[in-house]
């Protein structure tokens, strides 16, 4: 944390090490890149740790479509490090070539990280050098009429997409040592000693929490935890059940039970399952084994394997478990049809049922009239939790700090930086939740 | 309201004047009827005025079917007006013929009304003899968990159905002097002088409000001034786009302007307009002419007529039209698409979606899964619009007391009860709101 450090690059491109995405599906190669100054309104940040989220694995799986990169590469040459020129050459792109743009390479992926404020750019007055800042995909300039409204989390100056270029620029800050251009990823690519970010995707923290806790708010903990706080409001007492117990859906649990609620279903598809306690685990869901294993657990008191629900909806199924209906429903899977089911057992009345799971673009959503009317329930959609980055991640902290809001449970797994690869390995055999990459270890 | 004069009744059936329903879309008979005593929890209540709302309607004009009343017809000589006798009857029916049964005649219609407690049943401490109450369809039994809690408004003791008899009572208490028993109506059955409820249907109010005014918080009025005020919670400033300008859709203006809506966007189909301060309207929106000529409004600002609307669907001239989109969008005429449409229109980040409409049995609604997860939008159905009968309807009318909200304007026309049918002639022409139907002039 001692800004001295870093200040002797501040305005320069720094050299640096950086896991780059070369081609969908393969290992990331670790290699030098080069990370230029921050613009204005952004900040460079020497990351400290970083974890892997599902959303870095669906991307870096994903096959390119649309772009060929054959401009790029052809432009390559006369592209240096400079920023202006990079922008220049990449602005004709994408106005040429790039419409929807989810998979391109090389890019630098990592969305989930705690990092120290190595310079700042002009009209940066947020932050300053050596300033603990944790990044955020989902953009809050604090500007505009969604950012200063308590009621949105969807900045309208910066509409999230998954964009290849930084916030608010198209244009990128990384570049290869033969200068070819490196893409941002979900506005924050932290798989590198170094990133650039807008201020509008970083929110400073106390310099005091563990840094391999405090990433965890970044994106995945955040999203499920602030689904049950924030838009959910899950009341002490109720009944809430999740669907799919992956890393969000167990955030959910452990916000739900910081909320108070007394009864919590998981409902997943296992293939083969132990029972641990009342509760059936597997290969799946293996998380919840290892933790109901060492003693700790994410609140989940009842689980629903719909490999077993026969005949049945789960939806029944989960009717029939709590006479009316949970309370509250939260679909983490992305699945029309799940979606479906969430909204068809939660309790009439006053049943609301959250939906944070992203499905294919295209697909639709489709309810009982009866449903939504005579049963007088609430459709909710929340991105990121329905969380204001910069207002709510830090009360998040201090409940962690005072022990209410649990998050070392959700760190199964430490790596060094070199063995990033080792990361993904664990998260695809699901044997991680949470697996932390030290950049310094 | 003076208790006396009914007393001398109490514990026996009355003989009084009733407007019965007999055959699907014919006038309405005015006959003597039998009305019996109220059993326990039940109150017998004579009515002061009634006013017709669309639903009464839409039952009148209900073909029969599934139940062609020939089991009763052919007990009929040998039911009395003995409650007990009827019961009995009635319950070997209801057990064996009788599963869903929105049209039955003959049948006591109306359900917005207020009347006088003439007497009361066993079990009932609510109210005494002289008491002025209204009817509310929807049960609030006080009791279950929906009734306990703030947050439901479907009572589960008594789930609301339109059903064919008195709530928690598979039976009638009406006959004709022929002994034929006459079927209740939405639980109220207010076109009779005297009629019996359960208390679960009844809010006492204080008597000195208009009786005129009073009972149109039965329903109509109450379902669109609730579903602005309370379940969407309509905040100042804000813009409302309303689907469709009935009687429900003008009180869901009403509610939004007392919110403090600064822009209230009214949406219906008109095939004659004219257009009166920068406002279209017509034949099928002739409350709306009748309003701006009287001078009085329901704080409508924009008119959008779907007709003129071109090959644009009505979401995308909304979102033109608000840039944005609407904050709160209310659905009131009970059409999936139009649902669809209102959710489409619903600002991201925060927009709201209340569905009041009721659409057929069966129908379903479907929307985009990005609209609701990207969106964050919120879908929320309400039965008489989220309103809880015994604690909302009395705010509701200290509010009238207060001239903040506007009853009088919902009020264009009053008959006398031998003029009922004219009441059903005003509002299928289009030319009435309400109209108020005096029992005693
Ligand atoms: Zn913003
Ligand atoms: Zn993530
Ligand atoms: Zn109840
Ligand atoms: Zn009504």
């Amino acid at each position: 944390m001692d800004g001295e450090k870093f200040s002797v690059e501040a305005g320069k491109p720094i050299l640096c090490k950086a896991a780059v995405a070369r081609k969908p599906g393969e290992p990331l190669v670790i290699e030098e890149i080069i990370v230029a100054p921050p613009s204005h309104h952004e900040v460079r940040v020497r990351i400290i740790c970083t974890t892997l989220c599902h959303s870095d694995v669906t991307f870096w799986k994903m096959k390119v479509y649309i772009f060929s990169l054959s401009i790029s590469e052809s432009l390559s040459a006369c592209i240096t490090a400079s920023t202006l020129t990079v922008r220049f050459f990449l602005s004709v792109i994408a106005c040429n070539s790039l419409k929807d743009y989810p998979a391109v390479f090389p890019r630098i992926l990592g969305h989930e990280a705690i990092g120290v404020v190595e310079s700042v750019g002009e009209d940066v007055d947020e932050v300053v050098e050596g300033d603990v800042v944790i990044p955020v995909f989902l953009p809050d300039c604090g500007d505009c009429a969604d950012c200063k409204s308590k009621k949105s989390n969807l900045c309208s100056k910066f509409p999230f997409k998954p964009s290849p270029w930084i916030t608010g620029d198209k244009t990128s800050r990384f570049t290869d040592v033969k200068g070819e251009v490196l893409y941002h990823f979900l506005n924050v690519s932290s798989f590198t000693e170094y990133t650039v970010l807008n201020t509008a995707n970083i929110v400073k923290i106390d310099p005091s929490i563990p840094p391999s806790k405090a990433c965890l708010l970044s994106c995945g903990v955040s999203t499920g935890v602030g689904a049950a706080w924030k838009t959910a409001n899950v009341e002490a007492g109720s009944t809430v059940a999740i669907f799919g117990l992956g890393s969000i859906g167990l955030a959910v649990a452990e916000g739900a039970r910081i909320c108070g609620a007394t009864k919590i279903i998981g409902v997943d598809v296992n293939q083969e399952k132990y029972e641990l306690g009342g509760v059936y685990c597997n290969d799946l869901c293996l998380m919840l084994y290892f933790h109901f294993q060492t003693g700790k657990n994410f609140g989940i008191t009842d689980f629903v394997n719909v490999g077993e629900c026969g005949d049945k909806p789960v939806s029944q199924v989960i009717n029939e478990m709590t006479g009316d209906g949970a309370d509250f429903c939260f679909e983490c899977v992305g699945l029309a049809s799940l979606m479906e089911q969430a909204y068809a057992c939660c309790r009439k009345g006053w049943g609301k049922t959250i939906i944070l799971g992203v499905e294919k673009p295209g697909s639709q959503v489709t309810f009982p009239c009866s449903d939504v009317l005579v049963g007088g329930k609430t459709l909710i959609g929340a991105l990121f939790g329905g969380l204001k980055a910069k207002s709510d991640i830090p009360i998040l902290l201090k409940r962690y700090m005072d022990k209410e809001l649990e998050l070392d449970k959700f760190v199964t797994h430490e790596v060094s930086f070199e063995d990033i690869n080792k990361a993904f390995d664990l998260l695809l055999e699901g044997k991680s939740i949470r697996c932390v990459i030290w950049m310094d270890k």
